[in-house]
C-alpha cells in the first residue's frame, strides 16, 4: 500500500507538521476532525463548519448503517453527496458505538451480532462488512479496520486477546479493502496502557501494512495522566512517515500533549457536545455562559476569529440564548467551539513550523485554569 | 401624527403594493414579519434570516420584558444591537402574551397585574410602560398600542367593552410615545366579528390618528371563512393612506386572502413552528418531512430557491434530520418556510404591480391540497 501521499513539511521534537493530500482536497496537520455523527455535524450547517477551517469530518458507521442505512445512502450518491461536504471523510469502523451504544448480542471471531439502540433490530457487523459500509456504500475517503474495544480496567489477559484479535480482524479488513487509488485504509493499535502490547500490536498492523495508523483504546476512562504516559510511547511505536490519529481525542490540553508527542490526526464530539450545553471553549478553558457574570458582558467570544459566532455576538447575547434554551445558542456555541478547535490546530502547526511548539504548550498550559474548568461556574 | 413615508406604487382591486420608508430601510408591502420571540428568530441566524428576503422583524415584548429585561437589553444598547438585526423592528405591546401566557392576576382600567410563566416573578404592563418597554428601552422601529383581548367567542358586551377599554389605552398610548421621529406608533382595531363593533373601533383610532393601523382580535380561533368575512368590511374602515397591519397571521392561505383585500402587513410563528416539527411550505400546502415517500426522494425543496436550505438539501437528507430528530433539520425547515413566506409575499407584490392579483389568487387556491394539509401524512 502506498497511500494518500503525506509530505511532513517541518518537525519539532517528537511533534510534525505536513499535508495529507487526498483527492477530494489537503488535510492540513495535526488535523481536528469535527464529528459528524449521523450525516450531519449537529447543529450546523456544511457551510459553517467549513467557515471553522475543517479539512475533514468524522462520520460514523454505526449510526449511519441503521439509519438511514447504508444502502440507501449508495443509492443517494454516498455520504459527500448526501450532506452536502465535498471535502474528505474519514469513517470509523462502527465497532466503538457497538460496543458502547447497542445491545451486543455475541461477538465471535467472525463477526458482532448487536441490536440497534434506536429500534432494536438485530445487525451484524464484521471486518468484511465494515469495508463494505464504509468504503462501499459510504463512500468514505479514510476507511478504518474492525478492532475489537475492551473497557479499561481490563484484566492483562483481556486486553491482549482484544489486541490480537483486533489484528487479526486488521488483516481481514485489509484483504477485504483490497487496493484502492482513491481511498486510504487505517490500522489500529490496541494493547491498553501496556508498553509490550502496544509494541506486538504495532508490530502486527506494521506487518499487514495500512495507509495510516491509529492508536485506539485511549480516552476511554483512563484519564489525562496516563493517556499522557501511552503518548510518550506510542505514536513512536508506528510508522513515521504514515498519519499517526488519536481517536476520540479530546480537550484542548490533550490535543496539546498529543501532537507535542507526534500525532497527526484528532476527532471528538466534545465542541459541538459541549456547545449544546452551554460551554465555550478558550485559551483558558471551558466557560459556561449560563453563567451569572456574562449577563451584561458586552465583548465576544473571540473578536479575531473569522467565524461570525465567536466574533459578532455578545456573550451577554450568548447567555440570554442558553438562559433561555433557544436553539440558536446551541448553534452558535456549537460553530464557536469548533471555530476554536481549528485556531488551535492551527497555531500547532505554526509552532512546529517555527520550531517553537514546546514554548506554545508550556504557554498554553500557563493559561489553562487548575481544572481545565470554569471554576467560577 | 405624520408616520414614515408609505408610498402605495400600485392598487389592484383592494390589495395595495408600496413601501413603508424607515430610517433603518424600506419596508416592501405587502410585508410578512418573521417573529424573533426572546431575541431570536428561533433557530436562525440573522444572517439566515435576512437571506430570505425579510425586511422587518417582530420582537416580543412579554418575552423581552421577563427575561433578558428590557433594562438589560438597554444597557446592552438596545434590540437591534443585542440581536444583531440592523434593519427595521415592530415590537407587540406584550398584551397578547400576558393574556395567553402568564397566569393574569389581575386586569383594571389602570393596568394589567401578571405572573411570569418562567418564575412565577410579579409584574405589570400599562399602556405607559408598555410605550417605555418598546419605544425607550428595546428601541422599537414600529411601536403597538397597548390593548384588551378577548378570546372568541364573546359575548357582544365583552367585545364591545374590550374594544372601548383598548380605545382609551390607545389614547393614553399615543399620549405616553408622544411625538417621534424615528419611530411609529401603530393603533389596534379590536371589536371581534361584529361591524358595527369594527366600524366604531376604526373611528375611535383614526379620531386619536396613529402611524398605522392593525387588525387585531382575529385568528383567536374563528376559523379562516369568518376571518375572512372579517376582512371583507375591516381593512376598508381604515385610513387607506397607512399601512394596515394583520396580527398573527398566517398560513399562505390567509395571506393571500388578506392582502387581496388590502392588508399590508403581517407577522407569524408559523413558518418557524412548523419548521421545528418537520414540516416545509410549499405551493401545494405543508408537507411532513417525516413521511416516508421523501425517504430516498433526491429533489430539493425549491431549486429556484435563493436560500441553500430550500435549494441545495435532499428530501431525502431532511426526512433523515426529521426522523433522527437532528437540530440542522429543525434549523433547515425553519429557513426554507421563512424563505417560501417572503417568495410568497414577493409573488404577491408583483402580482400587484401587474394588475394580476386576481389570478394570482385563483392560482394560489386551485393549487391548495383541499385541507391545505399534507393529506398523505
Amino acid at each position: 500500500m502506498a497511500g494518500f501521499p503525506f509530505t511532513i513539511a517541518a518537525t519539532d521534537g517528537k511533534a510534525r507538521t505536513g499535508v495529507l493530500a487526498t483527492p477530494r482536497g489537503d488535510i492540513r496537520t495535526p488535523a481536528f476532525m469535527p464529528v459528524g455523527t449521523a450525516g450531519t455535524v449537529k447543529a450546523l450547517t456544511v457551510e459553517q463548519v467549513a467557515a471553522t477551517g475543517a479539512d475533514i469530518l468524522l462520520g460514523n458507521t454505526y449510526h449511519l448503517m441503521l439509519r438511514p442505512t447504508a444502502e440507501r445512502v449508495q443509492r443517494l450518491g454516498g455520504l459527500h453527496r448526501f450532506m452536502r461536504w465535498d471535502k474528505p471523510i474519514l469513517t470509523d469502523s462502527g465497532g466503538f458505538q457497538v460496543m458502547s451504544l447497542s445491545k451486543i448480542a455475541k461477538v465471535t471471531e467472525d463477526t458482532v451480532t448487536f441490536q440497534s439502540h434506536i429500534d432494536g433490530s438485530r445487525h451484524s457487523l464484521s471486518p468484511e462488512r465494515s469495508m463494505e459500509i464504509q468504503a462501499d456504500l459510504l463512500g468514505s475517503d479514510i476507511v478504518m479496520q474492525l478492532d475489537e474495544l475492551v473497557a479499561l480496567p481490563a484484566t492483562p489477559q483481556r486486553a491482549a486477546d482484544a489486541m490480537r484479535r483486533s489484528a487479526r480482524w486488521g488483516q481481514r479488513s485489509k484483504n477485504a479493502f483490497g487496493e484502492r487509488d482513491r481511498q486510504n485504509l487505517f490500522g489500529i493499535q490496541q494493547g491498553g496502557l501496556d508498553h509490550a502490547l502496544r509494541q506486538e500490536s504495532a508490530d502486527r498492523l506494521r506487518e499487514i501494512g495500512f495507509d495510516g495508523y491509529a492508536i485506539g483504546g485511549l480516552a476511554v476512562g483512563e484519564g489525562h495522566q496516563a493517556m499522557c504516559e501511552v503518548l510518550d510511547f506510542a505514536p513512536g511505536m508506528l510508522p513515521a512517515d504514515r498519519p499517526r490519529y488519536l481517536m476520540g481525542v479530546g480537550k484542548p490540553i490533550d490535543l496539546v500533549e498529543a501532537v507535542y508527542r507526534g500525532v497527526d490526526m484528532f476527532d471528538c464530539v466534545l465542541p459541538t457536545r459541549s456547545g449544546r450545553h452551554g460551554q465555550a471553549w478558550t485559551w483558558e478553558g471551558a466557560i459556561n455562559l449560563k453563567n451569572a457574570r456574562f449577563a451584561e458582558d458586552d465583548s465576544p467570544l473571540d473578536f479575531t476569529s473569522a467565524v461570525s459566532a465567536s466574533r459578532d455576538y455578545s456573550k451577554a447575547y450568548l447567555h440570554h440564548l442558553v438562559k433561555s434554551q433557544e436553539i440558536l445558542g446551541q448553534v452558535l456555541l456549537s460553530w464557536h467551539n469548533l471555530a476554536f478547535f481549528q485556531v488551535l490546530m492551527s497555531e500547532m502547526r505554526a509552532a512546529i513550523a517555527a520550531g517553537t511548539m514546546t514554548a506554545f504548550r508550556d504557554a498554553f498550559l500557563a493559561r489553562q485554569r487548575p481544572s481545565g474548568r470554569d471554576t467560577s461556574a
